[in-house]
């Protein structure tokens, strides 16, 4: 059995890993695919060093089928299809009992603060493991954990049939946003500078405008017949794209703020008074996300295809690491069982 | 008939105006009081020149009688009480056909866009006009159209009963809110730099804080043991008040804009993400709050003579805007009908 980890800024490794059984309340979950994500590039870059505890198996998009049943695991058989949330809650503190566990004070986060899937056996414990209908292929299934943030994103912003929703940023986050939104009867506009990236958000069907060539401002005035859009997902974590945010907002529109933003942004409050914006905040997912995520990707809702760029072997993570870091990928998925030495 | 003009920044002038008759669809109101707010001293003080016609009666807190009712007027006779939301609107635009008129993008502000209500009689749309009990007196209903700010600021948090809401601002507004909040069910903390108004806060029973002597969050932190705000109400318009919203609130806590801020403000965005906040903006009223506003001062709710520190006659309304700017005042009332030469 082997592994890919995280040895220090830059440096994976591909290995044997250590091989337990799992414990009880574990499912040990033979990997299919993973999928690598922004995080796992900050990850590997070591911008999260500083929670980190190396040697790490990272990864946290994963598919697979179980491989072994812990002690007083119920419901689940060897061979079941399932996906992982990789949150881990205390349970105890208030975030947790005001009922909202995706922002535990405590959380742990499967894949940085504690091992991932990049191993060919991962043991999980079973009240995070989701399980998969049997007609969802596996490459697909790599898909649920990003698709289950924009369906997140999505119910957070309360959209309605007939809105007008502008995504800024056409990465993987924000084309699943696109999509999501769109099968919630929405119209779309994706912002993005990158012209391949523009090329893939255009051959989804989508509108598509380079905010680095065009009046933004000006450009969704008038797809919006003057009036403004209902719904804005900032995905790009760019300050001018936040201070844009309140400018492309309608009166009583939403702003959802789906990025990392690492400095405090100028933010127009006065046109926040004005118009009566809401801007919300948007994190992870819970359980309701990640079902429903699936049973998008089973009807096709999110276009899996179009989305992964590629698949690679365990061994060549640090490469596909590199080439999303480059700009050069969507999405490459970490094919964990097809590696050499399973 | 006298009444008192803007001439130009800092000149005020009590003089005889003119009297026509209301017109069809209008009512004529003997004025009883008319509030200063912070408004008007920016009106005053040149800062709304841009959009002003001098000479402008201005004013728009008013109470006062019916004194004459137009053509095709019905539901109201000479006598009867009322007070009168300051608000016109097209009714054709975006943000009117969509429901918020108060929003319109042609709005009037009636005692700014318009003749106010400091004279002794002035015509209104009778559409605007709202009718008060018999048992509230006119001075009370003065603070109708703040009250309303208040009702309508605390309507847009969504706050629910057993709250924990701090209040950025002591000044009117602040103290509305406050009491409103309180009314609601909330329990209240007031953050305020100025010692006078900390102690009239405080007199009316609220927690009281000096932002600028103690470490704000750190205050809050303790306040609600740990865990943060429910909602955060922003009435100061400081830069530094803006930022420290996000610190202030829970998860998924809410801040509500309600000052108005001159320029871009820093905002933590991450913190917004991380603790999944919701950033609302809230401006004047609908009349389902004029209406809210009106029982609450009925029932002593907003305590109207803590409020008020002083009324004076018409010909000295440019000493109390002074007072207003130079903050030895919290809420002056012009007694308009009181004025010699009535
Ligand atoms: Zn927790
Ligand atoms: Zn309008």
């Amino acid at each position: 059995m082997v592994g890919t980890t995280y040895e220090g800024p830059g440096r994976l490794r591909t290995a044997p890993v250590d091989l337990a059984p799992p414990g009880p309340g574990e499912l040990q979950i033979a990997v299919a695919y993973c999928g690598l994500c922004g995080t796992d590039l900050h990850l590997v870059h070591g911008d999260l060093d500083a929670r980190v505890r190396t040697p790490l198996v990272f990864g946290h998009e994963a598919s697979g089928t179980v491989a072994a049943v812990g002690a007083g695991v119920t419901g689940w058989a060897v061979g079941d299809p399932l996906t992982v949330m990789p949150l881990l809650w205390d349970g105890t503190c208030a975030a947790c009992l005001a009922g909202h566990q995706h922002i535990c004070r405590n959380l742990v986060f499967v894949g940085i603060d504690s091992p991932g899937a990049l191993q060919q056996r991962w043991n999980v414990p079973a009240s995070i493991a989701v399980p998969l209908p049997a007609d969802l292929d596996l490459r697909t299934a790599a898909l649920v954990e990003p698709a289950a943030v924009a369906v997140h994103d999505v119910r957070r912003s309360e959209l309605q049939v007939g809105d007008r929703v502008v995504v800024l940023g056409g990465g993987p986050i924000g084309v699943l946003i696109a999509c999501v939104a769109r099968e919630a009867g929405a119209r779309v506009l994706v912002a993005e500078i990158d012209a391949s990236r523009r090329g893939r958000v255009s051959a989804l069907g989508f509108e598509v405008l380079d905010p680095a060539g065009a009046d933004l401002t000006a450009e969704v005035e008038r797809w919006t017949g003057g009036v403004g859009a209902d719904v804005v997902f900032e995905v790009s974590g760019a300050a001018a794209a936040a201070r844009a945010t309140t400018a492309l907002a309608r009166v009583r529109g939403t702003i959802v703020v789906v990025a990392i933003h690492t400095a405090a942004r100028e933010i127009d409050l006065q046109r926040v008074f004005w118009r009566e914006l809401r801007l919300l905040g948007a994190r992870v997912y819970q359980r309701s996300d990640f079902e429903r995520a699936i049973e998008l990707l089973r009807r096709g809702v999110v276009p899996a295809a179009a989305l992964i760029s590629g698949v690679v072997p365990l061994e060549e993570t640090a490469a596909a690491v590199e080439d999303l870091s480059a700009g050069r990928a969507m999405k490459i998925l970490v094919h964990v069982a097809g590696t050499a030495g399973a």
